[in-house]
Order: structure tokens, then sequence, then C-alpha cells
């Protein structure tokens, strides 16, 4: 399945993983709205000569801590004792570690965070190091061109909306996505002149999606209440009415209106949540954060199981290009599967987080890098410019401080 | 519902929550073994004049940092966002609490095991001050009796785990649970042997539970080789074969050897995932941890969820008499449910936590504390013996240091 004979490739070699640092960044002013591209926690793994770098779309200084942290038991491990020293020589050894994760840390809730960035940076090192781009090692043959939606957030008010779908279709965008703010927290009748506003701001021939939050819980009845009003103005799909494991919710507005495709998944944290949710909800749409459900490695189990359900396979990016490469490999080969998030409000140090940014092409299209590894290169100016100072001490021991650029 | 009316009991104050303090407990030295009873995260609460206190059934650092971190965005706040300064009169203002917490860190994904601990120690605080058991707090009408299976470790050796097993029975125990170890490492013909050294360590008429650990993933054919020695043995159920979500895994184990009665839940972090194992997995028993799932709030649910649908709720404890006490409320009111987890082989901090412990009667049974609030009181010399000395600083501030006891 492979391109690549890494057996005969590397013979000579033993490369083993030899250092990992974590650079938690933030904006000076963190604001409480739904943005996740206002902090980043990076990863940055070292190996032979090679360097590959990560993120993880969570709490840095949580995941810093699950990285660091003393054991409490067998189960109850620190992510870095399933990953220093570890073999690092072709994708089976990032399967091996995810074993070692599973094994060591399955008590350590965290644990599926920060895995998440540490595998990105593993593909993105072995790709460099044999040349290729990651979703070729995934054994995809071929990396088909995306839509992207922009993704943004509702107006403060459906004029606002309104103005927000105009300029993102100005800015060429066929598709596009409006979520959190004000939606699902006052009325169903608010919500339905926000939808409207949303729906005269990108026209009548744009994909219009819609994206809740969770915002309901597992309130079916308020969550159906706006139904005729995604009806009415066409939604492609209704994202996230519900909490992320409230299955039985989706699966019953599912029934009740079957018409209205649901869409989820950003919440899943393993693989195994995006199945139950894949057979269990009743959704269309399943929408993985290769940053937060254990990276990349889980992300194209999530993909080659959707496929085989006949469900249509979305990346959830909300943070910068490097976190957009590792959502949108999993699923390159997925001709079928048109429609890839991109996110258009980022702050700015997702924003400059990377040297060039994955732009779209003179069709609007998105393409997964073809250069080895994740294809972008860390803009190491952005990483200085944000980086908080952070240290841990356990006992009389710094566990975690952070590292030089 | 409630045998007190709060609203008329309380009319004149206002209490409001005014600090919460946690504290890392460990042992000197930490073993590589499956023993969660090495360390502990200890929560103290106070309001007005009262004190609660809880435990988390987690990594500490990693749930302390999921307290003090600094928020990323409007979901990814810390779990102290949500509970500084909140009202604390009666049950629903701890409900109020959980829908804080579940709409300001749901991308939080350690915060529901930070919450467990709190949890815990808000229902122990309002049981004080309203000379309740928690229990009743929560509806029920009487706390019945528990028949506690001890909880051990598999032996090194079958010769070993017979010896554990003869042990348990000549403390009076009727039932044991053989977990973790050796066991679904090495065959099934050395797991057998494993089981035989059980049995006959317990004798005929001792219930036999037995605990794999989630030590084969999603290996269905691997865990199947062990049914025909759970059927010579008579094991009352099988534990914890598989990881925590895979249920997929469960229910074909579940549908190719039905008369094998599954057991499972002690991972569900939320009481949705308890509710998809319930739905989904074919499981015929749901092991809670309320020092996992949210505390006794999100277990009660469980228990409350578990009894419609006639799925048998266990407590999951491997740790002090204080998470036992939590652990054992939400399911007070069951008769039928008769089973419960009591731990038999406890470090020195968590056997020693509690000035009292909750001990067996003359008739070799549990009885839930029906002294207010959890019934059991911190030792404080403990506290300060195992007391962890951590500190955590972001930016050039310090967002947590260990408090005095």
């Amino acid at each position: 399945m492979y391109r690549y004979n890494f057996a005969s490739y590397l013979r000579d070699e033993q490369v083993k993983i030899e250092s990992v640092d974590l650079f938690y960044l933030a904006m000076p002013k963190i604001e409480d709205i739904g943005d996740g591209s206002q902090d980043a926690l990076l990863v940055r793994i070292r190996a032979g000569n090679w360097e590959g770098w990560g993120e993880c779309e969570a709490a840095p200084l949580v995941s810093i801590a699950s990285w660091c942290c003393p054991m409490s038991h067998v189960a109850c491990k620190p992510v870095s004792a399933s990953v220093i020293g570890q073999r690092l020589e072709d994708p089976s050894d990032i399967a091996a570690i995810h074993k070692h994760v599973l094994a060591n840390s399955f008590d350590l809730l965290q644990a599926d965070h920060t895995l998440s960035g540490i595998d990105a940076a593993l593909w993105d090192l072995l790709g460099k190091r044999l040349s290729a781009p990651v979703w070729s090692l995934l054994g995809c043959r071929k990396a088909f061109p995306k839509q992207p939606y922009a993704s943004v957030l509702f107006g403060a008010d459906p004029q606002e909306t309104f103005s927000k779908g105009r300029a993102a279709i100005s800015e060429g965008y066929r598709a596009v996505k409006f979520g959190w703010g004000p939606f699902g927290a006052g009325t169903a009748a608010e919500d339905q002149e926000h939808l409207r506003g949303a729906r005269e701001g990108i026209g009548v021939d744009a994909t219009l999606l819609v994206d809740a939050g969770a915002v309901w819980d597992e309130d079916v009845v308020r969550a159906k209440a706006v139904v005729p009003a995604l009806r009415s103005v066409s939604a492609t799909w209704f994202e996230e009415p519900f909490a992320s494991e409230a299955l039985h919710a989706y699966s019953e507005l599912h029934a009740q209106a079957p018409d209205i495709k649901l869409a989820g998944g950003e919440g899943c944290h393993n693989h195994y949540l995006a199945r139950l949710m894949i057979d269990h909800a009743g959704v269309s749409f399943i929408q993985i954060d290769a940053g937060r459900i254990g990276g990349i490695t889980s992300a194209r189990q999530v993909a080659l199981y959707a496929r085989q359900k006949g469900i249509t396979f979305v990346n959830h990016t909300f943070t910068s290009h490097l976190a957009l490469s590792a959502s949108l490999q999993p699923f390159a080969d997925h001709e079928e599967d048109r429609l890839c998030e991109y996110p258009v409000e980022l702050k700015a140090l997702a924003r400059d987080l990377v040297l060039e940014p994955i732009s779209r092409d003179h069709n609007g299209e998105v393409r997964v890098p073809d250069t080895p590894g994740l294809g972008v290169q860390v803009n190491l100016d952005t990483v200085r410019r944000y980086l908080v100072d952070a240290e841990i001490s356990v006992g009389n021991r710094i566990v975690y401080r952070t590292p030089s650029v």
C-alpha cells in the first residue's frame, strides 16, 4: 500500500526520538469568544538530523502538564513516557507510539489532545526524512483539491452576520459556515433572523453551513425549533446542536427531521468516539480535528471508516495552517469529500505561524501540500513573538520550562 | 422529591463558594503497577462557615492545570471560572455549576476529571450544612447495604493469585475481583491458569469477578479466547476486555458469547459516555467512578438511567474511603444492585486519608454513611504527610501553588 520500501531505505540507521519541545503561544489578550486561534500549543520533535512540527488544538498549559506530569500508576503515565527514545523510521513506528500512549496513559484524560500535536510532528518529521508528503505516507495515491468553506462566527446581530457573509463571498468563497456567537442563546426567532441574514449575505447560490456550537446540550425540542428556518435558507448541514457525546439527541433529531443533514465530531478525542458517532448519531458529515482526535493517525482511521459507511469526512480547523495541513492529510484521497474547513478570521499568531499559508488556487480551491512532510514551514519569529513563559515544578524538580526556540 | 425545603431553610443567607484548594498527595515512590491509590488529588471547598472535601481519581498535576490554566477561548476556560463565587444553597446550585462547566470548558478535555472531585466536595459541604447525608439530598429515601467485593490485582503468577484469593476469603469477603497485573499480556492458556488459581483460592461458593484492565484494545478474537476459562470458573462478570470507548468490540463479544456478562464504564468521563455504553455495548454491569465521571451528580444520572434500562450499577473505587463514599452515594437506594467495589490493597496515603474508614459490618456488608455530607472525615495529618509541593507559573504570574493545609 505504501509507495516506499521503508525497511530497505533505512536499513543502516536507527533513528530515535531525541527531543520533544512544547511551545505555548498566546495573543496578549484572550477574548471571551468562540475563536480557537487565540492561543496554540506547538510541538517540535527532533530525531537524527530531522525536525517535525505539529499543533495541539487544546488548552496549552493542561496539555503541557499531561506531557510532563509524574506517573500516577501503570495506566496513568505522562505522554512523554511513550514518546521519548522511541524508534521513528517508518509509519509503523508512529502506530506503535499510539499503542504505547493508549496503554500507558488511558487514565490520563488530556493525553489524547497532547498526542494529537505530537503525532502531527512525527508525521511531519517522517515525511521530511523520506522526502514525501504525509498523505502519501498514509497510503493516499493522490491528493484531490478541496473546496474551502470560509468559517466565520455569527455577527453580534443579523446585520453583522449579513455583512460577514457578503465579505466572504466578495473574497471568492462559494461556501460559508456561520457558527457560535449569539446563535442558539436567544429565541428560535432570533436564530431565524441570523440565518436569514447569513443567506442574504452569501446569496442564493453559495453553500450555507450552520454551526450551533453545542449550545443546546441535549435539548432536542429547542434544536428542532430552528429546523423550519434551516429549511427556508437551504442549509447544507446543521452542525453540533448538542454536546459532543449526546448522540441520543442527535439521533432523535435525525429521526424527527431526516432532511436536515447533521454534522458533528470535532469533540471526538479518539477514533472510537468518532466511530460511535458515525454508527449511532445519524450524522451525514463527520468533522474531525487532527489536533484533538489523537493526530493524523487517528483521523485517518476515521476517514477510512467514514468512507466505508458512506459518511462524508470533513476536517475541523479553526487555528493555523500548520493545523490545517495536518487536518487535510487524512482525507486527501477522498475525491468525493469535497468540502474543507478553511479558517478566515485567524488571530495574528495563528495567521503568521507559517511562512507560506495554504492559499486558494485560481479556482478558489485548496490543495493539500505535495511537498515533504506537512508542507508548511513554521515562522520562528512568530513563535518568539507570542511565546508564553511557563514553568511547572513538582517536589523540588522543574518538570517543564518554556524551551528556547 | 427532596426531603428538605431548601428555599425556606436558607432564606436569609446567600452562601457562595469562597475558596477551592487542591492538594496533590503522593507516596514517596510510585510503582509501575495498576494501583490507583499511589497518589491523590484532594479538593477542599469552603463556603460560609462550611467545608467540604472531595477526591479526583485523576492525574493530580494535569487536573490542577485544568483548574488554573488561562482561558483559551469561550469554551476552553479553566474549571475555576465556573466554580469560584457561585451560589451554593441547594442541589440545584450544583446542577448549575455542572452546566457552567459544560458550557465554559467543553474543549478542555481534562475538565471532567477535575470537576469530579469538586462536585463531591460541593455535595459534602451541602450535606454538612443541611445536616443530611448526600444520598438523601440526591433524592434517595433509604440507603441499602451493599455486599463488598475485595478488589485485588492478579498475582505475579497463578500461585500468588491463589494466595491473594485465599487471603481475601479469610478476611471474610464473599466476592473477590482479580484484575490487571499479568492477565491478558501473555497467552490465553496463561490467563486460564490465573483464573483457575483465583477460583481455587476463593473456593466454589464465592463470587468471582474478572477485570482485564482494557488490555486487548479492540481485539475480540483475543478476548474470546478466554471465554471457555471464564465459563469453567463461573465468573460473574468479565470486566473491560477492551478500550473504554471501543463499544463495537464489547457488542461483538456480547453477541458471540451472550452468557458472559460484560462489565465496564470506569473510563466514562461524562454521563453521556455511560449512556452510550448502556445503549450500545451489551454490558450487564455499568461501573462508574464518581471521581472521574464528573462527580456524584453525573454518577447519579447514570444510576437512574441504568435502572431504567435494567442494567446493574456498580461503583468503581480503587482509592480512599473518601472516594468510596462519593461512589456509593449515587446508587445508595438501589436495593437490587447489591455489589460494591471495596479496595483492600490501598497504599498508606489512601488508607489513612480518612479518620474512620467505611468498615464492613457484622454481616460483612458495607453501609453508605448516614451522617451529614459524605460521612467521612479527612485526616489532616495524612494530608500533610503526603503533600507534594507544586507550583505553576504562566507569564510572570503564579497560577498554582500548593495551599497550606
